[in-house]
């Protein structure tokens, strides 16, 4: 048992440093360590392939090429160790560095996020709201408080914040965007429908959640089915 | 100018009926319709693919390949018709539908997406919203009704519903994904982070919204660039 978990460590370690992860892989990664979160929170510990391909509706095939890499399977016929591999994926992708982040807006969709498990569940600590509204200023919302957002810069500093999500209005997006980054943010996740470059900060990674592109694939999807192509 | 407008007419019917427009530039579409739709917001009429090309940070060679067999273009150096463009391309989207929606769930996300004007630029129209809560039953937010879910199927047969949007928590999704199958709706758009899948009803669109996954990409790439790889 401990050779095994020797074995497995040392496997470990091997795919992280040798970036032996392809960028095709990485991006199908989330929904593998999503739908192990799951198996694991219904204490199911080991799964083949032959289930997991049924679950996730991809073949085992492919399943077994994104994950063998990582490790994590016993002998044949006995599956995949649930846990091992959604700590691996996890570290792989970012989850155990425990970063932190501030939700800048606190309007509904900011409440929305800041009372979802999305965060904890993926290892990001929120800190902080912040608003220009002063009926919204003082409060908390999922035990996070709201404060005026002229402290924005200063408390990023201060409390060594990673990452910024931006819910503002369209028009102040930018202009908070360029707050964050100038005080240091890593990462800035934009949910303003305005599209953000930061041409000035190249280090700063952003992901545009572009939510309304997703209602457009899905009224393209609903008209090609009426049309019978 | 009468001829021109009709030219362009038959460009369009020729666009639309031939099925010219592969996948991959499908999948590239909202982001032009986006970016187009703020320029009209602009009063910006005219656009060369060399500007749109620095706008939207894809080189001006792929913006012709992808727009030219819309047509909408006049004369070489002349530039695009933004509005028949933003058109075309929302025609092509299904914009122009007049799709019906509701929102299941009326809780901070519910409310952010009600509130949004992700719909009404998509040409989608938001008629009601249903929730179990008796304390939220009754009210409207950003003009819309919030009725009790108890109803929902009737209302989606009685109202002609085509989309029903999920913002439930993850353990009611799929449930109530069932009660607007079983109602005739066309496509589901589903936040829950419960991913569906409705084996008996084929014909419905789902459209997974996994804001999470959008995260993990986010920490991965914020890890990739501290690890200096």
């Amino acid at each position: 048992m401990l050779e095994q978990r020797k074995r497995m460590m040392r496997r470990k370690r091997s795919v992280a440093e040798r970036g032996m992860v392809s960028a095709a892989v990485v991006r199908r990664l989330p929904r593998y360590h999503r739908f192990l979160g799951d198996l694991l929170r219904k204490n199911e510990l080991r799964i083949s392939s032959a289930r997991l391909s049924l679950l996730m509706g991809v073949t085992a095939s492919q399943i077994r090429q994104d994950l063998n890499c990582f490790g994590g399977f016993g002998q044949q016929g006995y599956g995949y160790n649930v846990r091992y591999l959604y700590e691996q994926i996890g570290e792989l992708l970012g989850v155990s560095e425990g970063y932190r982040a501030v939700i800048v807006g606190a309007g509904n969709l900011g409440r929305a996020l800041v009372s979802s498990h999305m965060f904890e569940r993926r290892g990001v600590v929120r800190t902080a709201m912040f608003d220009t509204d002063e009926n919204v200023i003082g409060r908390t919302f999922g035990g996070i408080p709201v404060y005026n957002v002229a402290g924005l810069e200063e408390y990023v500093r201060a409390a060594h914040i990673d990452i910024g999500v931006l819910t503002t209005p369209k028009d102040a997006a930018e202009g908070e965007a360029r707050r964050l980054a100038a005080a240091g943010i890593k990462g800035i996740w934009n949910f303003s429908n305005q599209e953000l470059t930061l041409p000035d900060y190249p280090d700063i990674i952003i992901e545009n959640m572009h939510m309304g592109d997703s209602l457009m694939m899905l009224l393209y999807a609903i008209k090609e089915k009426e049309d019978g192509r």
